[in-house]
């Protein structure tokens, strides 16, 4: 049975602007290129793919029952051509899961296949108590059969519709899109598809993705960890409990908690990225969230440290969204990030 | 910075034996063949891979606070010379998720990879209120606020380490594996790991995930769809739920509902493979299983219909567990099914 199918790939023009960081580049854009310009996708070729579960402990639930709890799931690829290039984390945000690096939901190529292209092993996890990660449902049993009260359940939290809109900076009013918005809008079913229950208010302090990204990181004998959002921090906080295999901190939007100065100082030693989107400004939280950030990249500074601090609009990239990894521009954002690691992790490892 | 990295693929020899089944081959073994005889693994080449939703309806949680609810999470890749072969989705099973198709819990390649490699589209699915498609957290918030009472949350089931012996069929008895048994016993940890919580019973009925499964197939234009245990007959119902894209329905290990004479006439329009390992005989459960898809199919073929029964051991594969998928001879298991799906289906449809 012989049979044809076409696939346009409809990503968007790839068009670097200078962003004042060396090295940017348009080259080598592989499978990310202007379909129009390079027609079909070139293939994307892969020497290994697969997935694995990191951390965990055996938990008794009763006589001759035990489950494990707090594994963290990782999805890899590794391209042809690795070696080149540090393999790199994604740790997705809120309510979302490892999801969010994929496909955006107008059918472009999301960070995870792009990153691919440009020779980075991907590692894509879901957050311990997420997705394929699993969580621990103990509670739920217990109360179900009245051994703890109600109120022994966690808070579970889900982005609603409405509020994507003003905490992903979509436009000021649900339904009213920014004009210059990059989020394709047109597609946001997507996005309201891929929010799910975030159970994190289960788990142990300190949360256990924190450990098992520090293994996973040592395990790769060296690894960026990126996290956005959510797990915006989770990168300095998996440096945090254990920095050995850890080469690079990439946060995307987050609130930058407050730390010690033995925490900054261990800290320092890392070459740290932090980006912000387009329209900080019309957000309260968000100007909070951008101004912590740049106490904390300020305090990383003072303590001898390598810290970029990107705010889109001011490298000439216009109308970002909180979820920039799925905006109609994400492959030039993506961009900013890549040429970063290769000017501030890759190329001072060769000194 | 360079870096290099020997990656050995762990593949097992993967020897056709005669299954009886016309067409059976080693050829084109892809990056699934041998590795001492082959050298390194051979690249993966993709035209394309993402992940998009299928289904889901807008259920309102209060004042300006919609959520999404029963979608379906699907990942897919696309091989180049793909077109050759029909598109295959792959349903996980109880307290798991998609992951049951990727890496073995020993590192080897699973059937999501293997499939590829063989020139099949592969779509990769999590059940609705599993893993990344999420689930309803409704009912969970109104417990915790007193609306409902504790009785009103679903029971949520996951397997233990302890009962997955004995229903994965890993031995009579936990810690003691069959000393012919293919599963890679000394990984079990890494199948602990991808054992979740299991809320298929907070979905309405019916369960959504068969309409989902239904318009997947549609959408690709024509699909085989293979279950496994849990979602085992799953194919068959996303075919009565609208069988239009449904090509192949391939059901491995589930206990075979009985149907109405009007729903054995409707399938026995779909070629049908059913599949069951190794050590039926010594558990009870699987006695009856087996003994209900014996009877199925033989109202199929008195239907008419086009179906096929595989007991392993009676083609000559010995020592195949529950998840088969994930056992040391998992390729050659994969043989079986590719082989017939070539023969009896792809084959079928060119007359």
């Amino acid at each position: 049975m012989m049979r044809t199918r076409r696939l346009v790939e409809t990503a968007v023009m790839v068009g670097m602007i200078g962003v004042g960081l060396a090295g940017a580049s348009t080259a080598a854009l592989g499978a990310g290129g202007d379909a129009a310009q390079e027609g079909p996708q070139k293939p994307l070729v892969l020497r290994k793919q697969g997935s694995f579960f990191v951390g965990g402990q055996t938990e008794s639930t009763g006589s001759n029952s035990d489950i494990t709890i707090n594994q963290m799931y990782v999805q890899y690829q590794i391209p042809e051509g690795a070696g080149q290039h540090l393999p790199v984390v994604m740790i997705h945000g809120c309510c979302l899961s490892g999801k969010s690096w994929e496909e955006t939901p107008d059918s472009r190529m999301g960070w995870k296949t792009y990153f691919v292209t440009r020779h980075h092993p991907v590692y894509v996890v879901d957050q311990v108590s997420r997705a394929r990660s699993g969580f621990d449902a103990t509670i739920f049993a217990q109360v179900r059969s009245g051994v703890l009260p109600p109120s022994s359940l966690p808070g579970i939290f889900q982005v609603s519709h409405q509020s994507s809109w003003s905490i992903f900076r979509f436009g000021l009013s649900f339904g009213t899109p920014f004009p210059n918005g990059q989020f394709p809008i047109e597609a946001v079913e997507g996005l309201y598809q891929q929010e799910i229950p975030d159970l994190n208010a289960l788990l142990p302090t300190p949360n256990p993705t924190y450990a098992n990204l520090s293994a996973l990181a040592g395990r790769l004998n060296g690894a960026v960890l990126m996290g956005h959002s959510e797990s915006g921090f989770f990168p300095e906080f998996a440096a945090l409990a254990g920095a050995a295999g850890i080469k690079a901190l990439i946060t995307i939007e987050h609130n930058c908690n407050t730390l010690t100065d033995d925490q900054i100082a261990a800290l320092a030693k890392i070459p740290t990225l932090i980006v912000f989107g387009d329209f900080i400004e019309l957000f309260p939280q968000w100007v909070t969230a951008n101004a912590n950030c740049h106490a904390y990249a300020d305090r990383i500074t003072a303590a001898g440290g390598d810290v970029t601090f990107v705010h889109l609009p001011d490298v000439g990239i216009f109308g970002n969204s909180h979820m920039m990894m799925l905006d109609k521009n994400n492959l030039q954002v993506a961009d900013v990030i890549l040429n970063w690691i290769e000017n501030h992790v890759e190329a001072e490892a060769e000194h």
